[in-house]
């Protein structure tokens, strides 16, 4: 072996372990040198080194003194969250949230846009990247605290590249490389990912981190459901897992959709189809906040709607409760927010429907992290990957 | 730190270290000490002791010398799958499987009986037992040999403590310790599941294991499915996960289930309701295996009733895709023996009804491993188990 191999071998095996050793730190609790030894199974110098690693990438910070039972004290580690900032991304088709976050996913500024998808991937990551740059700012930080971006995107995204397939409401988008433009701009790794699966992961790990089977359904204008199995977002094989907004809840259906197919959930339950069922009874509803507001006010045709759009979502979901076996539903997206009319409509449906053994344990909730959800699940996507193991050891090696 | 509790910490340091040496081995490779200590960037020492431990275990054993480049040649290392012997069982309503495997899920001995399982766990399991012993004594094995049992049951199970619950066709058998009393039985560790997870599992690491995201959907009297995701069979929250027999295909579907419900997939498409339907025609069928045969022979109506339960099938499937956006759909249990036509009428209506992302790469195929699914499976849910790094830990101890 030559001494270049060796020295390459060295390294590697030393940046290696740090990396193995940070995701112990990653639950918040501080830890000594001779608690890492003593879980590790490594030698104290071994220990100390990796350590020492993770100290000069800032990750790793020393929290005072432990208690000890006499002799020197000993120094304690803990991740240090503050150390970098993530730039969180949540793009809808006219709406955007841009937040700035630590590495726990604290939220330290934010702000809310008008926007157009459509005006296509250039203006729009420009735009992004102007909006980062005006949130570091605001709270403090320099771009070189900018340790990544977040991204979702409201259509299906190659889980693999971050690139967009085929997304019906993005013109100009399919296939664009969208990381790799966020990078350009703002010269740190972007991840990218579909909205949904992004309100999924979100809502998963603030609210209901215990649960390990968890479905997260956005009802809007669109509808679309992300998937936690075993604690992990599952995408499936192109990314394209959740995609329920286009299964027919009813054969009978012929309602066509934008997808080209007829009967879809989307085009039956949706926000738009809602709208347009109150126009034809005579009352003025154009988008989904309509809906939600005349629900709210009390108007009976929005109510009954958006009932009947619960039931409908909930024949899906029967199935899907079959399918996957969850021992949560949270219902998200704006519809949610119309009192209870829509979860209402939704169990009345699945209860009825689902097998016994997979619904007693079931809860239907609405959504805990409301609006936040996108942009704090876009944070932990990047986080998650910016401190995986490997991750890890380049920062560190 | 008394010294008992730093000896204890040396002992499971060092067993811990055997474990994970041991998940190295598992691709079947030979390796070399200094490749293990290279891979690992542990010192020689350590890999001397853990290779020791796993060498006493019978779990690993040297295979000759590796080649060098002069000097002494050093030993090579490998899993020896031989070395101990896994029980599988795949029981169905009426008919058993059990064959005896090497750790490598390699059938030594195996035999077939017909059942019924409705005498109930103790007079089930003892007689499965017996039929173990009378594997071990075929394939010129000991009881001393037997490493654990894994056993598939007809009925929902709750993968944390192996027990059935609720289960509809298996009177006498809810919330029974079946791997207590198998263990009982034959003094080895035993693991229980639902046979069409255990059938996925089967087919997946046989047929597809290079395949990450797959359902096998079986297609019998009764209709289940079977989730991998990520390359893991998920079972969701209470284990219930792939229960598609209940899902209704359609609304206005009135057909009575066993379940209680109406509508359901298993009372319109199963093996039952096809033989239902060919005896109202005149045809004389009792079982999923005349309807089968039926429409082998080129009996019209029996084709017919086939392909009709495909499409019924291929509607439900259709959802699933959309939800867990599969590369592979495997077609297994009997009717998948009729021919073509079951899987032409599945294709015919999933490729028409769900998102082309997720169609676009994905195929519809009939079992690889055919009936031996379900002890292939049961062999590997108990390797699986024995083998982790944990149990490997124990083992080498």
């Amino acid at each position: 072996m030559s001494t270049d191999t060796t020295e390459r071998m060295r390294i590697v095996t030393r940046s290696a372990g740090a990396g193995e050793l940070f995701q112990l730190f990653r639950d918040g609790r501080p830890r000594t040198r001779t608690e890492l030894a003593t879980t590790t199974g490594h030698a104290r110098s071994t220990i100390t080194s990796r350590l020492e690693a993770l100290l000069s990438s800032g990750l790793i910070a020393p929290v005072g003194e432990a208690s000890s039972t006499g002799g020197r004290p000993s120094t304690s580690f803990a991740f240090n969250p503050s150390s970098r900032v993530v730039l969180a991304v949540d793009l809808g088709a006219t709406h955007a949230r841009l937040g700035l976050t630590d590495l726990a996913g604290r939220v330290l500024a934010g702000s809310e846009h008008a926007i157009n998808i459509s005006d296509g991937p250039d203006a729009v990551l420009s735009w992004v990247a102007e909006i980062g740059r005006d949130l570091l700012d605001e709270a403090g930080r320099d771009l070189a605290d900018l340790m990544c971006i977040g991204a979702g995107l409201p259509g299906p995204v190659e889980h693999s590249t971050g690139h967009p397939i085929n997304p019906p409401i993005m013109p100009g988008w399919d296939g664009v490389d969208v990381p790799g433009i966020l990078t350009g701009h703002l010269g740190v790794p972007a991840f990218v990912d579909n909205d949904v699966n992004l309100m999924a992961l979100g809502e998963h790990r603030h609210a209901w981190p215990e649960k390990t089977d968890l479905l997260f359904v956005k009802v809007a204008t669109g509808i679309g459901a992300g998937l936690i199995l075993d604690g992990q977002l599952r995408r499936g094989a192109q990314g394209a897992a959740g995609d329920i907004g286009h299964i027919s809840p009813d054969n009978e259906l012929t309602t066509p959709c934008r997808c080209g197919n007829i009967g879809c959930l989307e085009a039956v339950a949706g926000g738009g189809a809602l709208a347009a069922e109150l126009r034809e009874q005579g009352v003025d509803a154009t988008t989904s906040s309509d809906v939600v507001a005349l629900a709210r006010s009390g108007n009976l045709p929005a109510r009954h709607a958006v009932r009947s759009a619960g039931r409908l979502i909930g024949t899906v979901l029967a199935s899907c409760v079959s399918m996957v076996n969850p021992s949560l539903i949270v219902v998200g997206g704006v519809l949610a927010e119309s009192g209870d009319h829509l979860i209402a409509g939704i169990r009345e449906v699945v209860y009825q429907r689902s097998l016994p053994l997979a619904t007693q344990h079931l809860r239907i909730v609405t959504s805990r992290t409301g609006a936040a959800a996108g942009i704090l699940g876009a944070s932990m996507l990047a986080v998650d990957e910016m401190l995986s193991v490997e991750a890890v050891d380049a920062l560190a090696g």
